[in-house]
């Protein structure tokens, strides 16, 4: 069965408005998605899990259950000459330093080095269409029934549902079980916009700055509130990397992470600038930007100090940056991801560096990334694959 | 002791961040604080329950424990020889037809009659500073721990604390307990903007419109969903009027409810209409709009046949009113809320009179609401009375 039948197929099962499922009745007859067999991981041959790491990935023995029928992409950082160690039964690719110069040449001066942004090599090499990114500090959380959480099932519901930016659903997602449109919500908008990111939430440790770790070391997160919605159209986020998918077909080459890390001045910014990035190419071409469901369980809290001397730069610029997305207006024609990013990449040249010299050096390494980007994905080949129903 | 050293010590209690802390302790120490009687109704000499309605209001006995310390005022709809009776014990004003026309004279025509638009008389002659207003069919609802939700109490949370409308937190409300912004999030951004209304929600019986009533006539939504949250600026939503809190001050004069009912068009638009202008006038003062908790228990359906009825003209008028309130531009000299509605009365006359020639003698209604709303309530005097203590 082509891939793109079994995909409609759960669109099928998982939007519960009618619009949803007429979309998806268009390619997939009632009698395919009753012969669906149950228990099968949704988009195992589509979806590539990304972790980055400078340790053995014994966290993934409690995602066993959830990601052993997919495919790892595990982006190695740090020492290339430490092994590595992946629980027996895992299907990976493993990628260190060496790896990413030997693949990029000259072009591996984008990918960062000493910080998680180097995950973003991973979204790069994947050939899928469909990434889930997570920190391997990140455990199984519970819902308040105490059942495990399936994150990554969450998430294919959320990436596979249309967003809703451009009018607020005042009960979350229309597309949720027992849930709908409210009344006033024009019936023109209900059919949405294909889903482009999904970000998932952590309970226990919260994704704080560090100033806010200082001051309130004991907090913990235990509020689980039981909504995905989307992020309306204009609205900028703090986009966390810890708990992350998104359709590489759709933004893929958006989710860059910067420079971060060692050579840089400033850590801890990699999702937040990428997060930024994707919202306002998201907003330019009709996407959509999930946030709430799925939690993941995330165990430790980094270094309060270590993250203020990482990240004390971007408290200061992102009182500028996000002004400047804020104003970003794209071209009309720009109409594919990589138009918009090197259009992007060109405002930051002309509007941050003047915050600091950084920005052109980023500015920069945003066309080496698209450079790596296009040489690795020849245009729309992730795409195609799946339409003809190939996809590895 | 003054009544905003009280509103002040609740804020303090309340809004848990270090910020907003520090802003209530300008005005409240920690000892007054400490000092404060529990039990107390919060607001008790502030806010007035506003509740339209054409039968007995016998579902006031299951609010009795947190409504009875509060002031109503009824606006009785419907034939005014008719005697709505009231439990014993409570405290409140009611208004009929009569009362309403002898009281606004010709300017009674902008209060709509046969229809819950009319609760907005209520908001008018009102001399308090916040508003509760409440639909006859919603009862108490319950948390999952099966506690019954004060949704009052709630609300006053929402009014008290700011809203954070120009970026979105991904931990939802930051002033929650327990909650926080989180890393990126801008500390420029921090100190928030007053908040000018509460939305809250439904258990049971969604606010369906009547095609979505006839397609899904059994759905019920039994998600709590435990967050509130700012609508970012820029972002319109549907305001449901069931279970809706304000603060007349910084908005009341916006909080009109349409012309609807007996002798116009439509129905089951008043608070739609009343949430896209207050939703433009509140992004462009600077002024915060949440929704979430606290919910209610909405227990009976309307007729979908009498809704649609009321309703169907809205439907198409609504793909048209939702653009234009989309790119509603106030001008910088609309400082006050009534310039800002005497300018969005002239825009709805110049734009939307093409739709339908309903929307003239709404554009003109809207002028003489605020006609009435002024020699009700001579500028400024319910604030002044709050800052000198003296509110009723």
């Amino acid at each position: 069965m082509p891939i793109y039948i079994y995909s409609l197929s759960i669109l099928n099962s998982q939007c519960s408005t009618a619009a949803a499922a007429a979309a998806a009745m268009e390619s997939a007859t009632a009698a395919q998605t009753a012969a669906m067999p149950r228990g099968v991981a949704h988009l195992k041959d589509e979806l590539d899990i990304v972790i980055p790491t400078i340790r053995n990935l014994d966290f993934l023995e409690m995602w066993r259950p959830f990601f052993q029928p997919y495919h790892l992409i595990i982006v190695q950082d740090g020492d290339p000459t430490k092994t590595i160690k992946v629980p027996e039964g895992f299907d990976y690719e493993l990628y260190n330093r060496n790896d990413i110069n030997r693949i990029l040449g000259p072009k591996a001066s984008c990918i960062s080095f000493k910080d998680s942004a180097c995950r973003c090599f991973g979204y790069m090499v994947s050939k899928k269409k469909y990434i889930f990114t997570i920190d391997d500090d990140c455990f199984v959380a519970k819902d308040p029934s105490g059942k495990p959480i399936n994150a990554l099932e969450q998430h294919i519901k959320n990436l596979l549902c249309p967003s809703t930016p451009f009018f607020f659903n005042t009960l979350y997602d229309p597309f949720a079980d027992g849930a709908d449109f409210v009344r006033g919500y024009p019936f023109s908008l209900r059919e949405g916009v294909p889903t482009a990111v999904s970000h998932g939430l952590w309970l226990n440790i919260p994704d704080y700055d560090a100033p806010t770790q200082l001051v309130k070391p004991m907090e913990r997160n235990t509020r689980f509130v039981d909504a995905v919605l989307t992020i309306p159209k204009g609205t900028l986020f703090p986009m966390c990397g810890m708990n992350l998918a998104f359709d590489r077909d759709l933004i893929g080459p958006a989710m860059y992470f910067g420079l971060m890390g060692d050579g840089q001045p400033i850590g801890r910014y990699d999702d937040m600038w990428a997060g930024w990035c994707i919202k306002v190419i998201c907003d330019h071409l009709g996407l959509g930007v999930k946030t709430g469901l799925p939690y993941i369980f995330h165990s430790k809290a980094s270094n309060p100090f270590v993250n203020l001397r990482k990240e004390y730069k971007g408290i200061f610029w992102q009182e500028e940056i996000i002004p400047f997305f804020q104003s970003v207006s794209l071209p009309k024609d720009c109409t594919t991801v990589q138009k918009c990013y090197i259009e992007l990449s060109k405002m930051v040249k002309e509007k941050l560096s003047k915050v600091d010299p950084y920005f052109d050096k980023l500015a920069d390494a945003m066309v080496t990334w698209i450079d790596a980007w296009d040489e690795l994905n020849p245009t729309g080949a992730s795409a195609a694959k799946v339409a003809n129903g190939k996809a590895k």
